[in-house]
């Protein structure tokens, strides 16, 4: 049987799709643009396209693909092969059957998983975690997602392990995405962080975060753009990226006197993007706070960086 | 061989020996106070008194034993059998063999452990524990340790995991005794309690807490003391206990974000003392910080109360 397969992250704003052969080695890769309507089947339909496009970038024909795995963002169930909860999807809220939609599309077999769970396993097998036999990925991006690997393995606890944006770092603190208050997500996610911009600026205070968005045709700050403002010495983008480096600090510490691992890898949209200065940063803002601080954990940039999920999903295929 | 072992749980304020048999069944104990003066010698001692008169009262002789295990405060090298850092014990900071210099004494093998870990792990295979696959034990005492159960093993990360009470709740908090802010520790742990009550008399508050100390014949606020208080509707200890159950609340509920543990059991002397009510207090108080909130983790109270320490430390004995 081959070993041939296809991977496919899918994103709020793009699906990325890679066809991977021996070792993993990239054979080819399609990208598309997330649809912002028509709801799951809409969204269905454009991964179909993509993997089509990837696998004859590859040269191979669907079908005789061993599998194709899905990273997705919401909540996964993996046996059920279905997603529910995709709030940065369109129209995604009741469980929708993607593997089996897919499956039948595509003529071959469907796995899915949680997107950070894809890429944090993806670090463990090719990337930035395969020296350490214990690891905590934290994923930086929109929300800040994280993932746990003990023992090599996956720590999924009942199901819903590794949610370290939801660690409290300021009782009675700030409001959370979530709902809830003080969160390490309600000062360090991209979502938060915008939204906190915005209420600065409705307060009169002075900002290029907003035009170098409209430079770059965008409607939400994405990493580019806090990336562009940082390199302007946009004030208000410094300020809010160091409390969010403040807090991603302290939560990292949290969760290091908690579960004493060997080391911490930061990947997620902006960790990606500001890299390996702000994971210094990070680490910095996490010692103090660190129990046993004379053999802090090594902190690294995700390895993988832009295919990561998509290669990672590619591992989900059995005999991969 | 025999099965019967001894097991001593080594305090601050009292040294606690047993001596067991089949299924772990309490033969013989006996209880002695720990000596604040003389260092690592005069505690090694006492210990070994106690060990002496709890296997008379079991009607064994010491050298018949198949072992002694020990549960130590401090930082324990399991493997050298040596405690250092033990800061509530007299003189002792440098690392002491105390398992060679038992064994010595006491001509039979002795194992060493971490206290805390002790007292988890025999909740694990004897006490509240014996029922899941993973959880967390939340140490309620002078300090706020902890201990991690994951697959029904002891997870030690590095050798220093489960350290609950330096989760950081609130950033640029209350300073801990470890001389970091805002860990949880130093809004619940007795001895940042007691510290914060002296400050708030200082102050010109009001309080019964230290005359009921004076009238238990103590030096410092035991759990005893803060029951006492809570009893007599003592305002300060109603509200200091007020605070520090919110601090655990926020903790906990960000480890069970982290691991979503099936459990968590909360034990220590003043968990011990306070019981059930406040086991449900706590749970209470973390339910808003959990993520998923509709399948909360269970939370009970330690099974095994005052000799659990010791008897957990007797399982310690190679092939206990």
């Amino acid at each position: 049987m081959t070993t041939i397969r296809a991977g496919v992250d899918l994103g709020a704003t793009k699906i990325q799709a890679v066809v991977v052969g021996e070792e993993n080695a990239v054979l080819g890769e399609a990208k598309t643009e997330t649809p912002t309507a028509g709801g799951p089947p809409a969204v269905t339909a454009k991964i179909e396209g993509a993997v089509r496009e990837a696998a004859e970038d590859a040269g191979v024909a669907v079908d005789e693909l061993r599998g194709l795995g899905v990273g997705s963002p919401g909540a996964v169930e993996r046996d059920a092969g279905t997603v529910a909860h995709a709030r940065n999807l369109p129209d995604w809220d009741e469980p929708f059957p993607l593997a089996a939609t897919l499956g039948d599309a595509l003529g071959t077999t469907v796995r899915v998983e949680n997107d950070v769970k894809v890429a944090v396993t993806a670090e463990l097998e090719l990337g930035a975690g395969r020296p350490y036999a214990s690891f905590l990925g934290v994923w930086w991006g929109t929300g800040v997602g994280g993932g746990l690997v003990l023992d090599r393995k996956l720590w999924r606890g009942r199901g819903a392990a590794g949610e370290i944006g939801h660690i409290v770092i300021k009782r009675n603190g700030a409001r959370c995405p979530c709902g809830r208050r003080g969160c390490l997500e309600a000062y360090a996610g991209r979502g938060a962080m915008e939204a906190h911009a915005r209420k600065l600026v409705k307060r009169g205070q002075k900002t290029d975060l907003f035009e170098l968005m409209a430079k770059r045709k965008r409607d939400r700050l994405t990493s580019g753009v806090w990336a562009d403002a940082l390199e302007h010495g946009d004030k208000m983008a410094t300020a809010l990226l160091d409390r969010a480096v403040a807090a991603l600090g302290a939560g990292i510490g949290s969760a290091v006197n908690l579960l004493d691992v060997e080391a911490v890898i930061v990947g997620g949209g902006l960790g990606t993007r500001l890299g390996e200065p702000f994971v210094e940063r990070i680490a910095a803002a996490a010692r103090p706070h660190l129990f046993v601080d004379e053999r802090p954990p090594a902190m690294l940039p995700a390895a993988l960086g832009d295919l990561g999920g998509a290669i990672g999903a590619a591992l989900l295929v059995e005999g991969a």
